[in-house]
C-alpha cells in the first residue's frame, strides 16, 4: 500500500483547505506536519522540498507537490474527479477557476485591516450572488444530470461546497434565492 | 476543417496574450474580436456567452471557454502540450502555476500607481531572479533532455517564454546570471 499523502502547511485553512476537501471526498486518508514556526519552514526551503519556496506542499507518490491548482489537479486526476472525457474536464476546469475566484476573496479576508473587512464581506456576497452561484443554479435547473458535470461528483462539485459552507459563515442566507445550489450541497455534502 | 478559433478580449497583452502565445506555438490560426467599447463587453454579457461575465472568452471546437488557465488547459490537451503522462503532466502545471504567479505581477503592473510601478520593477526582478528562475536554471543545467520536461516542447517553455520576453522588456539583464535559460530562450523562439 502506498504512503499516506503528507500536507506541509501551517495550522489554519487558507491555500491548504480545498486540498484537504479533495482528499477527503476522494477516500484518501492524509496525514498533516503542521508549520508553526518560521524555522520549519526554512528547514523545507533549506532542504530543497519547496520548489518555489512556498507552501502548500504535498507529498504523495514520491512527489513533492506545490502550487494549489496544481495539487489539486493531480489528486483530481489520479481520483476520477475530472469527468470522462476532454469536454467535461474542461467544463469541470472552467467551474474550478470560476469558484476559485470566489474562494480567493475568503482565502485572502484575514489579512485585510478590519475597517475593510466589514465591506468586503458585501462585495464576497454581491461577487457570489450576481456573478458565480447564478451559473451554478443554472446549471443543475437544466441539465437534469447529478452533479455539476455528468452524473459523478467531480472537482467542481467538492470545490464549490467548500467555498459555499466558506461564504455561509459569514453570510448565513446567501443561498436562500437559490433552491437548486441548496438541495445540491447537500446532495454533496451525503456523498461525500 | 474546423473553425478558427475566435478571441475575445480588448486590443492589449493583458490576460489574454499567453492564450495568443499558446495558439502560435501550436500552430493555430486565430482570429481576434477586439473589445474596443464598454458596450461590446455588456453585448457580450447580456447574450449570455460569458461564464462568467468576463473576458478572456475563446470560442473553440463550438464551445465558449473562459477562464484564462481554462483554456491554456484546453489548447493544451489539444496539441500534446501536456507531456506523456500523469508524471510530466504534473511537472509541467508546477512549472507553470508557479510562472503565472510571476506573470501576474506583469500583469497587474500598468494598473498600479505611476509611484509604485518602479518599486514594483524591483519586486518582480528580485522574485524572478531569487524564487523563479533558479528552479528552471538547475532544471535545465541537470537533467539533459531538449526542452523543460522531456524532449518535447510543452506548455510550461511557452509560458515561461512568454514571461521571460515580458521581463527583460522591463529589465533587459535579468537572464545574465542564466545560461542555461539564455540558451533554452533561443531554443524556444527557434521552435515557434
Amino acid at each position: 500500500m502506498a504512503e499516506k499523502p503528507k500536507l506541509h502547511y501551517p495550522n489554519g485553512r487558507g491555500r491548504m483547505e480545498t486540498v484537504r476537501w479533495v482528499l477527503a471526498a476522494a477516500g484518501v486518508e492524509f496525514d498533516e506536519e503542521f508549520l508553526e514556526t518560521k524555522e520549519q519552514l526554512q528547514k523545507l526551503q533549506d532542504g530543497n522540498h519547496l520548489l518555489f519556496q512556498q507552501v502548500p506542499m504535498v507529498e504523495i507518490d514520491g512527489m513533492k507537490l506545490v502550487q494549489t491548482r496544481s495539487i489539486l489537479h493531480y489528486i483530481a486526476d489520479r481520483h476520477h474527479l475530472f469527468g470522462k472525457d476532454l469536454k467535461e474536464r474542461t467544463l469541470i476546469d472552467m467551474y474550478v477557476e470560476g469558484t476559485l475566484d470566489l474562494l480567493e476573496l475568503i482565502i485572502m479576508h484575514p489579512f485585510l485591516k478590519p475597517d475593510d473587512q466589514q465591506k468586503e464581506v458585501v462585495n464576497m456576497a454581491q461577487k457570489a450572488i450576481i456573478r458565480y452561484f447564478p451559473v451554478f443554479e443554472k446549471v443543475l435547473r437544466e441539465h437534469g444530470q447529478r452533479f455539476l458535470v455528468g452524473n459523478q461528483l467531480s472537482l467542481a462539485d467538492i470545490i464549490l461546497l467548500q467555498t459555499i459552507l466558506a461564504l455561509e459563515e459569514k453570510i448565513p442566507n446567501i443561498l436562500s434565492s437559490f433552491p437548486h445550489l441548496q438541495a445540491h450541497l447537500c446532495k454533496c455534502s451525503f456523498n461525500l
